[in-house]
């Protein structure tokens, strides 16, 4: 047990939530981290009907949450209904305005997880209110934006809620995948933390055996942010968005390059899929943040949330624990 | 008191050392920071003989060290030998190969301190006998690579020293500005923190009253890498080195442009130099990293390591602590 005032509100043995990774958190992924004593939130991503209830499906009766790309859930918000009617430990938007959509949420009783990476972003989730903000540095794998990195961001991010909302709570996410990223994240003024990177790297990840070899060996310098994949793929994402990812063939080939890589797109896309679905991770993207450096393994994700939580709680208390 | 390997070592009270900043460390700063139980070093910054005798006779007999930009330094290497005189209590290099220089150092039973930015650095460390290496994440002020940050860079960095030289120490920088970073930066591996936004808004700290009016105002994200004060000063800096400072109108004006820049350099460093002296900090750089979001006064540097190592205390003792 590892109490803070996040374990309190949702009842969890630790307070570690897994990241609503699209595709990567999938309902065994989910269940597992929720069934371990975290908070499992399956990755609603982009919205997809079938993929929201194959994957709620498998989660069995785990108490899992939910999380969506909000700028194109909203584009199907019934994406968003289907989900509640799951009744989700927690709905959490990411990426854009929660406005619209933060009532339907809080009206249905399921607690509003809002991620943020400006001071503006944190405001508006406490306007809408959220239960939780995830304060998501740039280290993070995936989508974000490039201003302000974890050590400094979760404690302003802190300072801020408690001048305007102490009740609000703080998850801190980016660059997190040990005990020691965990313990420090509550030294910073988290109530817990929210990891995307160490999770991708587990046995139940929807990811392809492949890229998830590719990570076990990189080092955290190897990942930059780039918008290279969402001009192949056509993803339309608001400004200052980009997503950090493993640097590959592909990375090398187009990053700088973006105009050029925008005339050809429909055969980079066509080429980025099948590379996808193939494993070839040259040409494929491989989503994950700094914290690759720290992953040396792919362990089940109960192995991780207990091996996290282990080594905190070891910090903590001050007494001897291997790095 | 707060014992580490660090503070053991150097004979310190508190395991916090201040950056030897070019010109805010001056001989007044780095005692200060001495007498309160830290490691105060001297900033040697691109190297001046007079400044030196200048700054080390200001400190008086306060047990200092010293610090230089190491490429710049090696154009007149009798600086080192002017700071190794003074008997200094560390002599930290940074900024490219320490190699050409680090025998002298050690030959005088001066410790070495290294500031890394990669592994590839720390292992050169490792190899020219440095007793501290300083692990550098790009929330850092002034000047360091657009790599990796803090959160992950230390523990990296703190899983290659246990494996390759586990007697070296590591300090942690980049983004630390209060006792939650002290307390995160020792939960993620460091045996200490080096410190320099937050003692350059100190009263001793060599730097113009408006700039540091302007960073108790300032927001953690308001800052970022570039090179335009580079160009316009002539500072010929080594590949993938940018300073990070406070976004101005001179930054705001040439950032981007850095070719057209490059054409008036000449007027632009007359302009620059003029509203440095001036306090113009329009114009004028104000070097500083992302931890200006967490600082909102101007103490003396004593108050400082007492308010970070009494907070950082509480935390790591799991006590009741104000944000």
């Amino acid at each position: 047990m590892l109490t803070t005032r996040f374990t309190e509100r949702f009842d969890l043995a630790y307070p570690i939530a897994l990241a609503p990774m699209d595709p990567a958190s999938g309902g065994a992924l989910a269940a597992a981290v929720s069934h371990a004593g975290g908070l499992g939130l399956l990755g609603g991503g982009y919205g997809n009907h079938e993929m929201l209830e194959r994957e709620f499906s498998l989660a069995g009766r785990a108490a899992i949450g939910c999380g969506f790309i909000t700028w194109s859930m909203a584009r199907d918000t019934s994406l968003l209904d289907r989900a509640l009617a799951h009744r989700p430990r927690a709905l959490m938007l990411s990426f854009s305005d929660p406005a619209p959509h933060a009532r339907k949420v809080t009206d249905a009783g399921v607690p509003l997880i809002c991620q943020v990476q400006t001071l503006e972003h944190v405001q508006r989730a406490i306007d809408v209110g959220a239960t939780v903000v995830v304060a998501q540095g740039t280290e993070a794998g995936g989508h974000g934006f490039d201003r302000q990195a974890t050590m400094t961001f979760t404690p302003e991010v802190a300072d801020y809620l408690a001048a305007r909302s102490p009740s609000t709570l703080l998850l801190s996410a980016g660059g997190i995948a040990d005990g020691r990223g965990l313990a420090a994240a509550l030294m910073l003024g988290a109530d817990g933390v929210l990891m995307g990177t160490r999770f991708w790297a587990t046995r139940e990840a929807l990811i392809h055996p492949n890229a998830k070899a590719l990570v076990v060996k990189a080092r955290g310098a190897q990942t930059l942010r780039t918008s290279v994949y969402d001009i192949a793929r056509g993803r339309r994402w608001p400004a200052e968005y980009t997503g950090r990812l493993l640097v590959n063939d592909f990375i090398r080939q187009w990053h700088g390059k973006e105009e050029a890589l925008a005339a050809v797109q429909p055969e980079e896309q066509a080429r980025v899929e099948q590379a996808y679905d193939g494993g070839d991770c040259d040409c494929a993207n491989v989503t994950v943040g700094q914290a690759v450096g720290l992953i040396h393994d792919i362990p089940s994700a109960g192995e991780v949330v207990s091996a996290v939580a282990r080594q905190a709680s070891a910090l903590l208390h001050r007494e001897p624990v291997a790095a």
